[in-house]
């Protein structure tokens, strides 16, 4: 069963080789898309090579809507995108991936069904096929190499509708179970440092003693650390001095 | 040689198959990135399977900095991401490929070396490798279903880069040579219409009339119709009002 999560559908138009098919479905269920449509495939359906390239999202072949042509595959759709790497000089809008899966976001929360056309390997969609779109989707590739293949555009437009439909964490940090070391714990480390490294003789030339001071104090205090860095620190000096002690 | 655009260096750490190389190249080059390195890779170097799949996208290869290990391909770096689907429990900066890529820009235009570490195909990078890192960056896959391969990695990411650089635009409308029409022309064609179906007897019943032309008008300018639409849209007009004139 599809999963119950809102989504374009993604049309496959005239694809040819089922290898491709195959790693268009595992593109789009990488990024949570499970509703695959797939107008007049070149070698028939079902497709063993696209079945064994799908591996674990095999499921999106089995539950693949089948068409003739594609109107039939459009016919319950109210917004179609094309994708396409061609400038068509069809009086159309051109959105970016990202701009255009903003746009399918909005437009399925107001209740519209949303598709989007990914031409046949070798040539593209058709003119003919762009006309029966709202839109075009352009994907910004360096103009001296423009060699998208199927299932990295695919890829691109599955991962742009993840990231419009709300769910991508931009920024944390991965604590691995840590806590921040505390303004007093850094203080204490800090004080540590200097107490030894005065009993050291680092602090030298006279002149230059409290430049180094603040340079070591300032130096703790840029640095991210956890209570576990502090205590490991601490540790760092204790066995420093524990050496020393021994004579070797 | 390389292009002169400032820009990131991806570095494959490990890598196994000479095919996944090649398209982690043209990956790449797709979005006009140009600095490869390579760390250790299982096969040796040069690898034939490598520049056959790169295609297009060879110079990379050629151009691309060997290294034996990864602090020898990390030297003149001052900031590193590292590319990881696991989470580490290590405490670092974990960042989404857009956020990741806008501060490796923000960091190169301020004159810094910038990284990205790509890890084998079967197991990813280390977690010695992902300790050299200074920041993680996680792409926000189905947590169900988690299996992009190196060059989908790449190839997002090369994305992003280009996205951050700032070369992307967002949304136009190709207009294909036209213009679109002037409002006088979509009023004269609203006149057109409405004089022809008034003619025509459409506007029926009678209490129905001026809703009906209302509604005739506004579909008109709720179009976005080109001066060529305009035309076009009266020629069909007047030739329903020939093959009506001559009484077939």
């Amino acid at each position: 069963m599809p999963t119950e999560t809102p989504q374009p559908a993604f049309v496959l138009v005239r694809p040819q080789m089922g290898e491709n098919i195959g790693a268009a479905a595992r593109a789009m269920w990488n990024f949570g898309l499970d509703r695959m449509r797939i107008v007049a495939p070149r070698d028939g359906w079902p497709n063993s090579k696209a079945a064994a390239m799908a591996s674990g999202a095999g499921r999106l072949l089995d539950e693949a809507v089948l068409a003739d042509d594609l109107p039939g595959a459009l016919a319950d759709c109210t917004y179609v995108f094309a994708t396409t790497a061609r400038v068509r000089g069809l009086t159309k809008p051109v959105y970016a991936p990202e701009r255009a899966m903003q746009v399918a976001a909005e437009k399925i929360s107001a209740g519209e069904k949303v598709a989007v056309l990914f031409g046949p390997e070798r040539a593209g969609l058709e003119n003919e096929d762009v006309a029966r779109a709202n839109a075009i989707i352009n994907v910004p590739v360096n103009p001296e190499f423009a060699s998208l293949n199927l299932a990295q555009c695919v890829l691109l437009t599955a991962y742009e509708w993840r990231r419009a439909s709300g769910e991508v964490e931009m920024e944390r940090t991965d604590m691995g179970g840590a806590d921040w070391a505390s303004h007093l714990e850094v203080e204490k480390l800090a004080d540590h440092y200097e107490e030894r490294m005065e009993e050291a003789g680092f602090f030298f030339p006279e002149h230059k003693r409290e430049g180094m001071k603040i340079n070591l104090r300032n130096m703790w205090s840029r640095m991210p650390l956890t209570g576990a860095d502090v205590r490991m620190l601490h540790g760092v000096l204790r066995q420093m001095v524990r050496w020393k002690d021994r004579g070797e």
